[in-house]
């Protein structure tokens, strides 16, 4: 089960976490051999091998199956079929299919938290206006209406005010405006968190079930884009201390094999809240590449390859900033900056909204 | 003259140096193509664009110079006809021809260095059996003798013992005999050192003229090879700040663009003696990568770029050992200890004498 060195990691995407995970599977001597559908994609420029194709490409996918020693992937949203075909012809895939079905599903992960005993949001799975109008009732207002799959960034998801449909005859109009705004498709109604700071828990396990976590960063949102993570965060310990403790469950009870991000609301008395969780590594574990001698996606490839974890202790304290859109315009004043480490992706197109790069700014 | 993210670093040679090289470039989002004559390089894995041809191709050579942005190297025997060429075409080679020229000759390396007013080993021209005989009363006994081009890593070197032809008929022999040894080629006799240590400057210089230089490691080599690179060295601070002098105005004098790795001799005084320099990224700066926010291979990448240079301070102390022949294959041991960056270079077959990999333990 363990890929030796010069063996081969498939990944399934070819974003910026392909790309990462591609660079630091090469500083172990492995080789990465990325499966996508895109032409140009940030990943391939530093893969060992790219494969051109549809994620229900049975045939391409059973070639690129046969040539690499396990699968991995970049992101939540792997169609279970893409999975399935790998699968049927024996490849190992990990994180594995268990985590992927319950992290696509918004419903079916809030219920999965629950079930380990954490907390959520309080939530209300919508299929029609009646269960919206329902689940308003009871969820209360301001709440979030989110598709139950295929969201990210923000995306599939619009809040209802805490006085919309209050005027009268607009609460119809209101619940309706909502319905369509999320494509009139199975959702999931989330009451609000009044929180004190968002923090996550980049955690691993390996394939002898050892886990390893790293500190939780303290994250901050803009227009549902992480924008910033800092650590250490100023959560109280204890706070980070249960955040820990319920991802180690999370990863166990998905029997998981590598890195896992787990997204959590931190009450002002000091409680936390899964928020949600990705099968995959996290953009708010990007720091670890600077601030640690194991980054999360040499934590990752470890893992996948059946390698022992690393020490995820880090050696410096620091900031990480997302490079959105133009922000990454900005590159040549960002090198002149001590001790910035500059992260670009090599995407050719800056659009709003992109992620471009990042910098990770380390305390020396 | 800026390499703008997305432009392409032509990078001559395809080794562990080239491919660390081709890694840093992508995290600044620039894309590495390699010029190597190997068919299987550990850098291609890790490159954008590969072109294999012999140094001599002016063929080749145009059309990869025609591909990329600047072109630098990763060896410093690059043949002259092959920088001639690309110079003919107008693409720009960085650190350039003048460090390679003298780098390239141990005896015009020893003549720039006293020109700066630095000190070498005793040294004497040897090109004949006559001239060696002249050197050895020079120089003295023991002394080594060593081919003036295309040695590294102790090969193209032999050393004239104290004692070596002191028997009654044996001096003709044993200086035909070392005369054989280097193949009886235009050589250099040198002097022996009575060194309390070895380090090294791992120094930058930008295109806009600024300086920086890493904090000089002790180095220990065994066997003509390096073995482990300590920092912070114990060599007195006047030592290394000496060595840092002497680095920076070969920089200057050398109108040096890139990284240049220069080796001294601290003598039990505290004094300091240049053994070599290497006109590109160095063995002795490899850890680097992981205990500062800019490694060496970044640096190299930012100058020839004609980005700013970083900041060279370092996070953490470290030791860093190559892993040479089989070392390597303790890798699944080496990556349970915690703290302890691995770095596998991809070659896929392990000789005795070949550096395989190597690993920092930083200290946290």
């Amino acid at each position: 089960m363990i890929v030796e060195p010069n063996g081969v990691i498939g990944i399934l995407g070819g974003g910026q976490l392909g790309r990462m995970l591609s660079l630091a599977a090469a500083r172990l001597g492995l080789r990465a051999h990325i499966y996508t559908p895109d032409e140009n994609s940030p990943a391939a420029d530093v893969a060992h091998a790219v494969t051109i194709g549809d994620y229900k490409d049975a045939e391409k996918l059973n070639r690129f199956g046969g040539a690499v020693n396990v699968v991995t992937y970049e992101f939540e949203n792997v169609p279970a079929e893409t999975v399935d075909i790998l699968a049927a012809n024996r490849v190992r895939v990990a994180p594995g299919g268990k985590a992927l079905g319950i992290a696509q599903d918004r419903l079916i992960e809030k219920e999965f938290v629950n079930s380990l005993g954490a907390r959520t949001a309080p939530f209300f799975a919508v299929d029609d206006l009646a269960s919206l109008e329902e689940g308003l009732r009871k969820v209360g207002r301001p709440a979030i209406l989110k598709t139950r799959r295929l969201g990210y960034d923000g995306k599939g998801q619009t809040t209802i005010g805490a006085g919309d449909g209050d005027l009268a005859g607009t609460w119809d109009a209101a619940i309706k405006k909502a319905w369509d705004e999320i494509g009139a498709r199975p959702s999931i109604l989330e009451g609000f968190i009044d929180f004190a700071m968002e923090i996550s828990v980049i955690g691993a396990r390996g394939l002898s079930g050892e886990i390893r976590c790293y500190d939780a960063p303290q994250n901050i949102h803009k227009g549902g884009i992480l924008r910033r993570s800092i650590v250490p965060s100023p959560a109280p310990a204890s706070a980070v201390r249960d955040a820990i403790a319920i991802a180690s469950n999370m990863l166990e009870a998905l029997d998981y094999i590598g890195v896992i991000g787990v997204e959590f609301f931190v009450e002002k008395s000091g409680g936390v809240i899964v928020n949600e969780f990705a099968p995959r590594v996290h953009n708010s574990g990007h720091w670890t590449t600077d601030a640690c001698a194991i980054s999360q996606f040499e934590q990752h490839i470890r893992a996948v390859a059946g390698w022992p974890l690393g020490d995820p202790r880090r050696h410096s304290d620091c900031v990480m900033d997302n490079l959105i859109g133009d922000d990454a315009a900005r590159w040549l004043e960002l090198s002149r900056e001590p001790n910035t480490c500059i992260h670009l992706y090599g995407k050719r197109d800056s659009l709003p909204g992109r992620k471009m790069g990042h910098v990770t700014r380390i305390c020396v």
